[in-house]
Parts: C-alpha cells; sequence; structure tokens
C-alpha cells in the first residue's frame, strides 16, 4: 500500500491461500491500485455485492476506485439484514454474474458486513466452482468474519448450515465506513473484539476494558488497533486450524447459547453481537458450575461486555424449552453429545464434550 | 471386498483424497460392508439421494444393506430428471438432512444418474460445509461424473454454474442396475464411454466400434470392461489436474457444442449423450477445418457414435444464432476467446484456443 495514512496490516498464514488485511482511514478510494497490486485480472469483469444500506453511501466510492485503474466492474445489491443470506439471493447474484460476462477469471467483491461477505463469499465459491474472492468489511464485526474463510447462507431451519470454506485474495478494511455505523451495531461489533480477547488475549481483554468509551465512541485510532489485535487472534486460530478439524471450535466461545437465541428470537430480534454476549456469560457461568474454571470468569466477563454496552442476561419472556430445541439442531453438536468452549481463565478457554444437557439448562434458567 | 462375483476395482489417485471405485453385478447388496470397510461413521445418520425412477427400484436393497450393518439411514426422493438440478433442491435436501439428524460426521450418499450425483454431491460439498459423499450411479453416462469430484447444480441460464469439487470416500457401481436403463439412456451413456476412448485410447475406440453390439444390448461383461476403462482415462486426466488448471480441460471434447445444443434445446429434449455426440462430430470438423488434426478424425468419430446409435448430425430447425449465443454464455470461455478441445488423431486431443466465431458458426451450420 501507498499514500500517507496509516495502514496496519496483518497476514493470515494458510500456506498457498495466506492473505493480508489492510487496516486503515481512506481504503476504499484506493480499491484499485490494490487490486492491481494482488493480480486481479482486468480482463474478466469484477462482481462487487454489497446491500441498500451499505450500497448507497459507499458502492460509488469502491467501483470508481477499481474502474479508475482499468477493470471492469458489475454490482450487485441486496437488501439489508440477515434475510438476504438465503439460497435464492446466491441465485440472483449468480444471475447477475452471468449477465454482466463473469468468467472464471473473474472477482467477487463483498463490500458490507459479515451478511454481505458471507453470502458474496458463498457466491465467489461456488460460482463456477468457485472464483476469487475479496473481502472489504463496513462493520467492526465483520472482522471476525473478515478471517478464516467461513463463507455460508442459512436455511429457515438453521443458521450457516450451507456453505463452504474459500479464503479471500486480500481484506481491505476502510475504517472509515465504521463512522456510519448504528450505536447498536457498534455495540454488537465490540462483542466479537471482546471474544477474541477473552479466548487468547487476557491483556487485550484489559486494554479493552480500560478504552471500553473510546471504542463506543467509534475513536479511530482505538478502534483500528482493536480490529488488528481482534484479527490477529482469529488468524492465529484459523491458520492451526484451517477447516475447524478442532481447535479452531474455540472461536465459537458464545455461540452455542447465541445460535440459539437468535434463531429462537427470530433473525434479527437480537443483533449477534448481543446475543453472543449472553452466550459468553453463559459459557462463564457453566465453566464455573461445572468447576472447570480455574479463577472466577463470570464476574469479568459480564463486566467487560456491560462496559462495552452489552446486554450480560437474557430477556425472561425466551423460552427455555425453545432455545434447548434450537441448540439440539446446532451444528456444533456431534452425535448427539453437548460441546461447549468454557473459559479456564480470563484469556484462555478449551473445547468440553459430554455436557448433560440439564446442566445447560439449569444455566439458560440463569441467564434470565 | 469379499464375496465371489468378479469385482473390478479402480484407484482414483489424489494424494489423500484418493478414492476407489468398485464395479460389479449385486454390489448394492453389499453397501453396508463397503461403507464399514471405509469407515464411515456409525454414530451419525446417513441420507441417501435418489430420484423417483431409480428410488422406486433400488433404494430399498441400499439402505436394507447400510441398516443391516448397523447404519442409520434417511433418504430423499427428488423427480427424475434434469429439472431437479437446481438449488430450490438443495434447499430441499438440507431440510431433509436437518429433520434426520444429519451432523458432521454423517455421509450423503448419491444413488442415481449424474443428475443425483451432482446434486447429491454440492449438497454434501456445502451441508456444514462439507460432509462425506459416496456416488452409486445408476446409468452408464454416471461413470463420467463418478470420477473427478465435479458437483454441482444449474442456473435457469447456465448449466452447472453453481457448485464444487468434492471427492467421494468411494464409489459403489452395481452394473445390475445398469439392465435397466431405457435404450436411449443406453446410447447417451455410451456417447460417454466413446468420448474417453477418443480423447486418450486409440485400442479402447477399436474395441468399442468392434463391441458396439454387446454395448448397446448391455451385456454384462462387455459393459463391465467398458466402463473401467473409461473411468480409467477420466481417472488419469483428473489425476493430473484435479481443479481443473488446464490438462482437465480436455475432458470438455464436444461438450462446448454439446452445451449449447442442451441450453437451446431446454434441458431433456436432447439426451447429454446425443448433445456431445454431436458436438465430437462439430470439433473434428473444426480440427479438419483448420488444419489441426494430422489424420481423418471427422470420419472414424462419426462412424463410431453411428454404430452406438447416437446422431451425428444436428437437426436441421435448430437456430443457429442461438447456439452461438449459448456458447458465449459457457463457462469454458476465458476473457471472451473461444476456446476448444479438437481431435488431433482418434486417441489424442488437444485444446485450441483463439478459434474465430466465424469458423465455430460454419461449422455448426456444416452439421445440419
Amino acid at each position: 500500500m501507498s499514500g500517507t495514512e496509516q495502514v496496519r496490516e496483518l497476514q493470515v498464514e494458510l500456506g498457498d491461500r495466506s492473505y493480508p488485511i489492510y487496516i486503515g482511514q481512506g481504503l476504499l478510494g484506493r480499491f484499485g491500485e490494490t487490486a492491481e497490486k494482488h493480480g486481479l485480472p482486468k480482463k474478466s469483469p469484477i462482481l462487487v455485492v454489497t446491500d441498500e444500506a451499505v450500497g448507497s453511501l459507499y458502492l460509488e466510492r469502491a467501483t470508481a476506485s477499481l474502474a479508475a485503474s482499468g477493470y471492469v466492474v458489475a454490482s450487485h445489491t441486496v437488501e439489508a439484514g440477515e434475510q438476504a443470506k438465503r439460497l435464492e439471493s446466491l441465485g440472483d447474484i449468480v444471475t447477475t454474474a452471468l449477465s454482466a460476462g463473469l468468467d472464471r477469471d473473474s472477482t467477487i467483491i463483498a463490500l458490507g458486513g459479515g451478511v454481505v461477505g458471507d453470502l458474496a463469499g458463498f457466491a465467489a465459491a461456488s460460482y463456477m466452482r468457485g472464483v476469487r474472492f475479496v473481502q472489504a468489511p463496513t462493520t467492526i464485526l465483520a472482522h471476525d468474519s473478515s478471517v478464516g474463510g467461513k463463507v455460508a447462507v442459512n436455511h429457515p431451519l438453521a443458521k450457516n448450515i450451507i456453505g463452504a470454506f474459500h479464503q479471500p485474495e486480500f481484506v481491505l478494511y476502510d475504517t472509515e465506513t465504521l463512522a456510519t455505523l448504528p450505536p447498536r451495531e457498534v455495540r454488537s461489533g465490540l462483542a466479537e473484539v471482546a471474544k477474541h480477547g477473552l479466548i487468547r488475549d487476557r491483556e487485550f481483554t484489559a486494554w479493552c476494558e480500560t478504552n471500553a468509551e473510546k471504542l463506543l465512541a467509534v475513536e479511530p485510532d482505538a478502534l483500528s488497533y482493536a480490529l488488528r489485535e481482534g484479527c490477529a487472534v482469529k488468524a492465529w486460530v484459523v491458520s492451526q486450524d484451517e477447516r475447524e478439524g478442532g481447535l479452531r471450535a474455540i472461536l465459537n466461545l458464545g455461540h452455542t447459547i447465541g445460535h440459539a437465541l437468535e434463531a429462537v428470537a427470530g433473525y434479527g430480534e437480537l443483533t449477534h453481537g448481543e446475543a453472543i454476549a449472553i452466550g459468553m456469560c453463559g459459557s462463564a457461568r457453566l465453566a464455573e458450575r461445572l468447576g472447570f474454571a480455574a479463577e472466577p470468569v463470570y464476574e469479568p466477563t459480564s463486566r467487560l461486555l456491560a462496559k462495552l454496552g452489552l446486554p450480560t442476561s437474557l430477556p425472561s419472556h425466551y423460552d427455555t424449552g425453545a432455545i434447548m430445541e434450537a441448540m439440539m439442531h446446532d451444528k456444533k453438536f456431534r452425535g448427539g453429545q453437548m460441546v461447549f468452549v468454557l473459559p479456564k481463565a480470563i484469556g484462555e478457554v478449551d473445547i468440553v464434550k459430554g455436557i448433560p444437557s440439564e446442566v445447560v439448562k439449569e444455566i439458560v434458567e440463569s441467564l434470565k
């Protein structure tokens, strides 16, 4: 990258599928030069997939930069929100891709949050059995999904159940786009940032608590630092276990309960970050209840999340039976056993198998 | 494999994704022991995907064998025919998979022809981002799709445009199922068998011509030999180039024109084998017209195909403009250039780029 602004860079190490993440102010305006640097072919059209909310603000900026570098660019805009992540949207993207003449040397770019990234990424993974993919995240939450190559769409019965592993060529993270995020989305994104600290970095966890106000105020330096540290934790885990053979599952801290809450709430009522914040509190309680935690984990976890403006308990009208049912459908259960990621300490987690469902039910109740 | 019947075996060499193809009479009745031999987990349910035509004849035989070995087996039946190969069918399979409790250690089995193989294979590739896959082909044509791991569904604008590469654990080819094939499907399947000879095996091509009557009569020994030889050619090519970087494209002999004919005809009017038979005649003519062929190729190609009961010319009502248009949409075109697989001799082909579309148009006209 050239230019005078500071650009933080992080390399995700995955052998011949390694790729860099660029984080900095104004990077969308340098999309074209970055694409050239990474050798995206100019003979084949590029398709930018975005949603209505992000597209109206940033699509022009991204495509103008690419066009200025000599790329032929088409775009496809989906509705904003989780409901765009379905098989029908994939079919619609392919319609646009075919009409725009995308071939095997083409690139599909995701410009947006995690929903757009997952959807466009699955389109890139499956269009002609796989074309190049680039991520341009526009939310804090997407720092998580921009590392690791997990892409998917939802099914009415389960989230992220139809997908692939497909690594991007590079990730272009323009922190300017975060300034326009609604406060609730900022908080939701910070839940995943906090998760990465809780998983593997005690020091960064403490830093997040100290700097919670700056983060909530979307202060560029603090945010840029937090995004890079969050990405670094995830990148380390993914580089150890690209295909989720074992270790990678630690990234699911808070997600077993969290996904169930989202399913029961109906997609969209709880944000993803809110759901996993409650889920992380549940995991901490479970770790203490089972005697797995070597130090108090619930109090510091819930204190950090509360400082980040996130919920730490469950709205009382949620039905425990429905939540348990939703967990049974979750793809993190193998052969009927209940598996959880539990904190041993702040900054250290492990995967614990064979947890009795009655204990889980008790914890879910205790979160109300 | 145990038992007294002769089982022909062929290993597809793909490093840690290598797998065997078993070809023989009555193999569906030994599905359970083969699954055990390959270590398919018994704790996780298996889903057999089939179509109405095949399922009514063979589903019970396959599931009974698996159940006898202690597997929990669910099934999903799609309508017979190419129209089942669409995204909606994938969603339906996932509904069944979730209801049956399939998890990451589960296996999806394709019991049927190429359509079922491609659809169930894409389901296996994308369900939970990939579960185990087994092919049990019940057509001659499927000897082709059972090697190489290319799986996909169609889009209204293009065939096989949404898919993945996903190798099976093993292929179980029960030649008894071929006895119930309609004569037109036998001929269609033999087109792909002949294609494999024309690509790389002059001797096998001659054998096919000599034994055309036995093959058309579905004589078990002849057919079993032909399937193994056909699979062997394809397996050799695929093992050299799993992800279709270059060489693998030679398998598309006859497919550029063939796919266009299928698209123009509407899926189903021409069988796939009929379409590529005409396509291979076109490629042979094109090779002679461009001076690429080192010996006469059109006459022996069309003679072989005619002996196998296949069409060698184009129905005159087909619109040349529409065929050309369909070829432009074909994913085998990179950056707008026309690319064809052309025979240099019988049993030897190569990929030829930069062919002027006017010459292709002339050849299409000459096929009428």
